[in-house]
């Protein structure tokens, strides 16, 4: 139902697990959505040729290649969709943008800070010439997430003072659960910390609206060896009897302070048995509070301090109602939306910033503030003493 | 803390689960309590004086007595408080309030429409001469439930439309459980349904204000035949090799209507396997709803229709702070009452009615209409019709 | 990643809500599923062609068509999908399986027996000729549903004592809430109860593999005249001055007795203030229990009551692990579906049923019984006795 | 019920809060339990002489005395159960023990390590003559914390690797209620580190089975000053126009490493709006995972990872069955308990190890070892960095 001609030609890069997520997104954004733009799902890159041609039959784009680099170098490519491990991210942005693409890049922006910085000052470039570029922090368009972050910026639960955040997964608490790119550091750039910790890290600093300042933690490998996969390209593989060392961390936790004086509480780990996928978000203030939790993704639970005591108490906020976030686009109330639908409603903020030549956001600036609260984490784990996060 | 010296001395009849609880009760109010009348535990009776005796020591009352007729005799006893199976309590109850004695009876009323309205008659004479008679519907008095009936009665949730209540047991689910006096119909009058369907029935009906009018129902026994119980006094005891017929029902459903229009599901079962007591009520109304759930005794879920859309949602209220029923007397709030307390509570509004000459609820005349719904839904599974109630 | 060549050519008719859901569904399966067959969305028809022709675009069908006969008479289609309101199902139904063409039709199968009877018995005719139909009881395909059913059908909840079954909406308890067809019996043929009762009755019988044989129900309409709707097309519309009668029921309840002697109470309705879309389905077993809630519609909760009572209790099970109904081509574990999901499981099990030339479930025969139980239903409200179900 | 003629005469200290929870609990713990000692209410001391006989009368102790040293001097007195603040105990347990009374000290233990030390070494002298002291960590006796105990005992979670601990009340977030004792640093010793955050450190080591190594942590004032209470002996007081300045912490964070080498997360807070006595601990091994939140706390949830992932999940298990630790004295399943009912279980332990001659749990050492870790983090939150807790 697009009611206009300008077209924007999408590459995507990778087409693993994200990639597949990003794929519906896009699939589907159009479907659900006026979009300003017409797009294309034009290619899908990967380094193994057969497997991207595979991909993009199956994911449903054009053309496949067996080079990002020929993303880039194709006119008719307008975004770069980057679905890519951490460390491929900083070479594949900079020189999308630097071609004058728009880039939507999965999180976290890259694997250490001065990767993220020339990321940061390639979409600063780039941002001159009217190219967008976004990070995939994608829970934020989670209706609940932006129903919460809409109730604090109203003032509803008034200055804030305890975020209390946690993204619990249990994937590899068997020792012998193979060693996949995501446990390896030259790739993943860290383990749970960067994967998901770098999801609540932002998660908590948009729904309060406010930064990080400093940070002490630790971060902890349970398991230090574990057996070779036989592939490294997805989240789960087989076995080998060969075995090698994890580099990365199992699990991180830290306490951390917000530019106006609130106190934080962050874990992520990938060892908290019986937790698949929990992310859980907890806000405190002066007024109310919100708390978010992904296993009851469709809810936001409010509590109104301004309520008789009486009858307060938090409430459990179907966040399905044609006014919240995003929703009116799908279905009635009570008919619940899924994990995928976050990617496309960013495919969608992403696509209307493009037409109005506006910032998306999460931008790359936000992606580098992200990161350097995770080398903040990992430097404080070393040092066993609070960090400050550089402005 | 009495603060005057009428003394009200206590009889209790019966000293198994019931005794128990109502022991505690009268022991435990006036420590938390103002109570209006110096309340004494003088006398429990129970038919083997020798355990009869054990109870008074146990369970904390100055004296016993091998037959319920010495708490008749005694002048000294001000209130007799019946917790034996129901097939007794016309007996009692009637001797009780025609030699002036207040009377606490234990739910169902009776086991029969006939015992009750003799019961009710009896009440009624007794009034005239200032004595007391209440039947103890003791889930009434739960504090969240209290508040129910509050939202209610002050039109929080508007015109109701929808009562849906659940009693759910699972206790005799295994075949092998014994044939206890709750499974024989000449002592327990009969089974899940005048037990806790009886408990539905009235919260319901306490909750919404309002009669049912007219029933249709189901009773079914799904285990026909069980071991004898060695002994038939208590909810537990060893089976023996011997079979007996069960002579009550395990479950019973039916369907309501209330005098202003509502429409009521019920069910009370004992095969609702790893529901341990589970008592739901849900009350739908036109301007919002309120939701009970034993399992979750301390919380009401109420549901404001007034509240704009963006911010409606069932909340859990925590139903502890000063201002709630009962609760000021206990613990701040947040510090969790259970099952016992609301035997307290009616015990404390019982003293209060004796002492202000007031009629207690809920009345003989309010047991008499539970036992016409429950006769009705037994007719009703019998005739395989509609049955009215009469008033 | 079709590997295969046979075509399969779908045309839909009505483009409302669950032509929305139907489209998504089509549009999904062949990225996520291998489907043995080539699904082309080639047609959709509405009454209004220039509406048609926008929801082509919008839905994503390659053409559209003001008359359903279109679809009929057109060669190259294969299959014919039924979104249309319930008055018109049999008209279009017999006449695509008399024309050779598969079937997928919307719940409920019809307006009434007779109806389904005739559609049951075109079915049978198709079938001789290996075309197939099926109806679209769509949340039998929620994995935590298929879970249930697998559960009982391994007889890990024992011999079925009690269903208790809800479907809760509160979409029209603003008596100003205007008039739309789903509130006239010549569109709709009922309310609540065919609606969202088919439903649960379905999702009831299915789960435990046994039929309703007779019912006794009340049906209740609390509203009787309300605004008509500017037009009647969609689920919500705009209000006009005039008023107009309701003709359909906004609440049905009802008591079931099951083949093999489950006893069942059932409650649909469209009143239930602040219930968005609550199905609630828990079904009670000697050996064990499943509650499914739709409200959590990832979440199976399972009762093993052959656990230790020491750490027995029902569990939460996330139905999101690789070997769990359907997931396993979606994401990982704890990455939750949503509503939409369980219309892209009935498409691939249709279109697999049609390429191994196997009756699909749930089949004509299984809309008929549920007909048959609705039916029942309202025969039982108006004679207030239960009402057997033919076979 | 006592079956032995061996008197323990109890005087309490302080009648407050704490005092009215131990005094229920010592008036019900005889007739719920075989006590093999038979205890006596026999004196309780106050500093205002009026107000302690009116406490007497209330709750029910036989006399009263205006000072506590009274306790000490009377030789009748066999026990001496400590409800003042902080500040006192030292004194008043010391002085107890020496002159060979046993005690029951409400927590913390003392107000400072060095306070603490002394203690325990009372403690441990007054252990060669038999006589015992114990910390009044009350929530270890909750039914569904000792069954958590029981089963990380057992092996069933296997090797620890995560706690997260939260104690989140909220009765201060208003800047304008008072400064009551509990927020003055010489009578509490600290704020909430002190108060909740040792009831979580003590939780988490005793489920566990192991104790904290090390921890950096964070404490905050948010509202530094406030109207003077009109009296500072309760929760709660009367504010007044003149201000003084809070001098314990609002909320405490802190990570903590464990011996065995799990990683903890701990939060203790006044300012959790809405969370009214919130208590979550949960704990991820390498087999499964327990969690216990004291807002259910009748449940245990449990995750055995042993399961198979098709039917694997948090299970909630009531922990009101008989063999339940504690669950047998009191009433049938699914009956729940309060929050009272832990002091029952902390006085018949007590009794019972005095009975025994055995060493009660939690020890003074027990409570010493609390007081170093909630020392080390009030030195980590000015330091800056971790600190190890001495053994």
């Amino acid at each position: 139902m697009t009611t206009n001609n300008t077209r924007l030609s999408v590459a995507m890069i990778g087409h693993a697990f994200m990639g597949a997520a990003h794929s519906q997104a896009w699939r589907t954004a159009p479907h659900f959505f006026d979009l300003p733009m017409d797009v294309r799902m034009a290619l899908v890159c990967g380094q193994d040729g057969k497997r991207a041609a595979a991909a993009a039959e199956r994911l449903g784009w054009a053309d496949s290649a067996p080079d990002w680099r020929i993303a880039i170098e194709r006119d008719d490519i307008d975004l770069v969709d980057i679905c890519t491990p951490g460390h491929t991210h900083a070479e594949v942005a900079i020189a999308a943008l630097d071609a004058g693409k728009h880039v939507l890049c999965e999180k976290p922006l890259a694997n250490t800070v001065d990767e993220a910085e020339r990321m940061a000052a390639a979409a600063e470039r780039a941002a001159a010439h009217g190219i967008r570029a976004m990070v995939g922090f994608t829970y934020r368009r989670v209706p609940a997430v932006a129903l919460a972050r809409r109730l604090v910026e109203e003032g509803r639960i008034g200055e804030i003072r305890h975020v209390r955040a946690q993204y619990l997964q249990d994937w590899i608490t068997d020792p012998e659960a193979p060693l996949s790119w995501r446990l390896e550091k030259d790739k993943a750039g860290s383990g749970a910390l960067g994967d998901i910790g770098a999801h609540i890290i932002d998660l908590a600093q948009h729904i309060v609206g406010d930064q990080i300042l400093a940070v002490v933690g630790h971060t902890e490998t349970f398991v230090k060896e574990r057996p070779l996969a036989a592939e490294h390209a997805g989240l789960s593989g087989t076995a080998s009897a060969e075995r090698g060392q994890v580099t990365v961390d199992d699990a991180a936790v830290f306490l951390a302070r917000f530019g106006k004086g609130a106190v934080g509480v962050f874990e992520a780990t990938r060892f908290a048995t019986g937790r698949k996928n929990t992310i859980r978000v907890e806000v405190s203030g002066s007024a109310g509070s919100v708390a978010f939790d992904f296993d009851d993704m469709n809810v936001l639970e409010f509590y109104d301090a301004t309520e008789p005591a009486e009858t307060a108490g938090f409430r459990r906020i179907p966040v399905t109602e044609p006014g919240h976030p995003y929703v009116g686009a799908w279905w009635p109330a009570g008919h619940w939306l899924g994990y995928e639908h976050g990617f496309t409603h960013q495919v969608v903020d992403l696509v209307h910033a493009i037409a109005d030549g506006a910032d998306p956001a999460p931008s790359f600036l936000d992606g580098l503030q992200v990161q350097r609260v995770l080398s903040a984490v990992e430097t404080s784990s070393d040092t066993r003493s609070w960090q400050e996060i550089p402005r």
